[in-house]
């Protein structure tokens, strides 16, 4: 039966795309060839008859082999591929393996490279998204529609978005997927949710993929009344143990946990006096006889401490060992939260005895959500040369997927759900290589001026929102556009951005050497060193470490204040330049797919203007500085950015006439 | 009275000056030197003593001597300034005379220049203003506030900025004033309203200044009841002829009727069959026993011509020999109306018999109303380079000023108010002596790039809102802000925007050669040839007296399509070259006049912006063509500028606010 909806499905795409491009196909293939290629399997299974159709459909090569068989050189998922005098052998000791080598087959056609003989294995076994989706719909921090899930029709209803889903992580190797907000709702793991949840796993099992859910450490409480959900009472561990079997009942490969605890809010063990090993180790404990994991969250930080960047170490570097051994904790890559530039967190090599994993943000809460072009690979590669692959144990990506047709938003925010899989299967891969195949499979393209665009992007946004180290000065609550003047009586210190950049009349940036809060010392002592001096302190996190003076000299001869004039300015004029890369593109994209990224690099590119005018000008109260005269003045009034108040929540992204209506 | 009441205002000023500079006191100078200079006259009169107080108060050089003399060399207004050995003689033979040699000093002081001997003429002895205000205080065009007229208020109380007013006319040498809209209610020519008129007079008479009224050619039916306004009724002639009587009663040195009449729905003569000219005449003979002029407008144009162009020229041209001596027909300075650039009036030089006059438009109507900076002066020194000045009879300016503290809205379009006076009284001085002029007195700055950037100013207005000979594209109704598209069903096709660009695939432009309208030719036969031949034409007019292949090629190599691409790029360029320019003149300047014109040129900026995007977006859509990839892109979507409203009627400038929320 999946085989049949798996023709119908590649079918009905086929006849769509055929006169579209909404987006839909992802950088999946569309053209059946017409004949079928040759594909030999010897064996069938729900997982074999699927990548044997995606090469009947879309191979136009060689006869394809696909064999199920031990190797030495082979990991679980890795898969070889080799010439014989009779076509293509793809060899793997899984099911799964197999189907990685199926798209990569595909994946080598469609960027028009030879395919050789070669041995590929994933660095990580653990690939996985995690969904900040919300039982009612909403994503938080999502900017592509509503879930994907349909709660209120699962389990009987299966949309086919499912199973397109399911393909498109399947094609770049990711193999696990966390349903819901790591903000849980209880409700996830009754029965009737549970239900759900395993009709949502039963689809995407052929492709390889798992299902976790992130819980909510009350649950007990709220689903079942216990009085408590202290981790070292005996109730509360029995009501857990007996929730997992319920859950490995209906769903056997069932992943495991992923949890928010004691933080912005959440609840967890410490309400009890516990430790954040305790309350993890009660979990992997209730999960461990299903082989299943527990994903425990680092992302804490209190309002009492002087430093949000360094709570997360402080807490955790303590526990260093004390965690079971099936579970990992999670680390956000930098302290703060996903800014478009933070050094990486601290707690990466300092735990030598607990597994960690990685969590990036794919969805761009703080570059733009789904209106402006930020590739992200060059971010992540940034962190893995600091931070060795191999020194971690998994990478989670807070998915950027949604209802709507393109199931990011932005036409190019597809490209980060693609690099997220793809260095979470090689994170050696450049993020050109990953930006070529990219563009090749989505638009057919081959483009250098649009490659290069999509490298530079990230940087771009760094320049026109938070250059030189600046973090968190971005609007309250929504978190689109500028807000450094933020004042919000009663609100966390640390949810203001005046806690982060300290403007003030001598100069800007958090001092976080051993004149101020000492962050970092939490770095290993050379690292710490660097950071530390002024001098040799790299000039991308200046800010983040220092306190500068406004007439302290950079690199450039020019002052803090100018660089910080000449970098705001450049992300300006380098979004302007996207613009025209872009548009000279237009006979290679189709229309569709060309006028909405041309449309978004506009809203963009006023954005970096709103962004730059509001930053510059609102920093000009302190620096009491002139913008240097070769720059393009403000075209708004500090007064007037100071009133503009988006009209969204935190699971929306401005629509282009809410914006054209306020700045 | 006068003169107390004249010092009491001086004091009150100069107080007020030395604590803010919100643009009330204009280029007029503030600071009494405390010792009144030495100055001589030994006559009194309300004019002379205004001219002996001014120096007192202001002058800080040698005694002067004030005398009335005839002289050969001399007109009416003329003077003369002469050395002696006991200071500076000034000469004139009327008082008048006196008082603009007095301020002729004031503005060498100011401008740091040294008064050398010399004999200064007027070239006209008409050099007068058009308000057109309403009774209810509204401006027509009017983007400076209400009108300064406080007919309620009249003639029991005086508002001081009636005696402000005059005094800065004085200054400039403006003699008369036009005080009432010519779109004219017949209420003007009432007894109550001619009382108010009166007392107005009153107060400008000691500065030289005469007033006139617009009249409405239907006020004997509106007034009297009378059954006709046919100009050769007797009872009409008689009526006017009362009106005469009764006005010169009160003022005894009225200076005439300013008449629009058969022009966008006017009444007027030939309502009855009767021409302008017999019009006119009558209206001529009730004045001329006064020595009252009639100044008739020669703005005609009816939508069944082919051509509006040509329609001044065909219904006045006729008639030329027709009118009496005290008729002077008043001419806009181009065929069209205003705009940014048209060519001259071809009625210039083709009325042999006739005296005319030319109407400049000071309010900008068509170039950013009180939003945008454009310094005139080159615009009218253009007019004068095709028209020489000795060939008409006097010029008129439609004026810009109204109830706003600075007069004029724009701190640099009281600029234009000032060039108007210089230019009438010396049409040979250059734009850039004026700027200097002007510059030195108002802001007491001698800065060599802020001089250049009013020099440049119309300019860029003509390449971001209408370049190459483009004219009347501009947003219906309130005519601020681009639509090309307009289209109203129903409209006169010459009030709409497709009538004048007529762009089509093949190309854009008025063809007013012979194989189109053939507008050409009522211009001298050497420069119709030249404007007739696409490649004589100066570019300037191009697309006035053409319509051009989009892949014409121009003297710069672009083609028509690109050159314009470049046009409305490089006004965009142009006006944020000047907001740098003014940055830099900061320390120059009050902080309060100084953030003015800071804000209103980054609503110009933004506003080129929005001119080039909609033009650009629009055009395109005929030429097919991309915009040159050099170029800065778009940041509007065609669209969305189509559904662009402005809440304002045609008294209004648009807020900084409706535009924020608009484009």
């Amino acid at each position: 039966m999946i085989r049949s909806l798996f023709l119908t499905l590649c079918a009905a795409m086929c006849i769509h795309w055929a006169h579209a491009e909404d987006g839909s196909r992802l950088w999946l293939p569309t053209e059946s060839n017409g004949q079928p290629a040759q594909i030999n399997l010897k064996h069938s299974s729900p997982t074999l008859d699927i990548a044997a159709d995606e090469l009947r459909q879309f191979w136009h090569g060689q006869p394809v082999d696909l064999i199920l068989k031990r190797d030495k050189s082979l990991k679980a998922d890795g898969f070889s591929i080799r010439h014989t005098d009779k076509g293509l052998t793809l060899s793997s000791p899984h099911e799964t393996g197999l189907l990685y080598a199926a798209y990569h087959l595909l994946r080598m056609q469609a960027a028009g490279e030879t395919v050789n003989d070669t041995v590929v294995n994933p660095t990580y076994s653990l690939r996985i998204l995690n969904h900040w989706d919300n039982p009612d719909g909403t994503i938080e921090r999502g900017y592509a529609g509503k879930s994907l899930w349909q709660w209120a029709e699962l389990p009987g209803k299966l949309s086919p978005r499912y199973q397109a889903y399911a393909r498109a992580n399947a094609s770049i190797g990711i193999n696990g997927t966390v349903l819901n907000n790591v903000n849980a709702s209880p409700s996830i793991l009754s029965d009737e949710y549970l239900q759900k949840v395993k009709a949502l796993a039963d689809v995407f099992r052929p492709y390889g993929i798992r299902v976790y859910l992130s819980v909510n450490f009350a649950s007990p409480m709220v689903l079942d009344s216990l009085p408590t959900a202290d981790p070292l009472d005996k109730n509360v561990i029995r009501w857990w143990k007996q929730k997992a079997k319920e859950i490995y009942r209906l769903i056997p490969d069932f992943g495991g946990f992923l949890v928010k605890a004691n933080s912005e809010g959440q609840p967890g063990p410490c309400d009890y006096g516990r430790t954040h090993a305790e309350g993890a180790n009660m979990l992997a404990d209730a999960l461990k006889p299903y082989d299943g994991i527990v994903m425990w969250r680092a992302f804490v930080y209190s309002p009492t401490d002087a430093d949000r960047a360094k709570q997360a170490y402080q807490e955790f570097k303590p526990l260093d060992g004390e965690f079971r051994q099936n579970v990992i904790v999670q680390v956000k890559n930098g302290p703060i939260d996903f800014q478009p530039r933070e050094p990486y967190s601290p707690l990466f090599g300092s735990m030598e005895h607990t597994p960690l994993m990685a969590e990036f943000q794919v969805t761009q809460e703080y570059l733009g959500h789904a209106n402006h072009l930020a590739y992200l690979a060059p971010m992540w590669k940034e962190f893995f040369s600091l931070v060795p692959p191999s020194s971690i144990e998994a990478v989670a990506g807070v998915a950027n997927i949604g209802s709507a047709a393109n199931w990011c938003g932005h036409p190019f925010a597809q490209a980060n759900w693609y690099a997220f899989g793809r260095l979470a299967w090689s994170p050696e891969l450049s993020s050109g290589q990953i930006a070529d195949e990219w563009l090749k499979q989505t638009f057919h393209m081959d483009n250098a001026e649009v490659k290069q665009m999509m490298l530079d992007s990230r940087e771009a946004v760094v320049d026109y929102m938070m250059p030189l180290g600046l973090h968190h000065i971005f609007a309250w609550g929504h978190h689109y556009g500028p807000e450094p003047w933020c004042e919000i009586p009663g609100a966390r210190p640390d949810w203001l951005p005046t806690y982060y950049h300290k403007a003030d009349r001598q100069g800007l940036g958090f001092d976080r050497t051993s004149t101020g809060s000492d962050a970092v010392s939490q770095y290993p002592e050379a690292l710490a060193k660097q950071y530390a001096d002024l001098k040799a302190c790299p000039e991308e996190y200046l800010l983040y470490f220092h306190h500068v003076p406004w007439t302290h000299r950079l690199k450039s001869g020019r002052t803090l204040w100018e660089e910080l004039c000449y970098r705001y300015d450049r992300g300006v004029q380098q979004v302007r330049n996207f613009q025209k890369v872009w548009d000279k593109a237009e006979k290679q994209v189709d229309p569709e797919r060309f006028l909405s990224v041309q449309s978004l690099l506009m809203t963009q590119a006023r954005d970096a203007v709103w962004w730059k005018d509001a930053c510059l000008l609102y920093f000009q109260e302190f620096s009491g500085m002139p913008i240097p005269y070769d720059i393009e003045r403000p075209i708004h009034e500090l007064k007037d950015l100071k009133k503009v108040q988006l009209p969204i929540s935190n699971y929306e992204c401005p629509t282009k006439e809410m914006l054209n209506e306020r700045r």
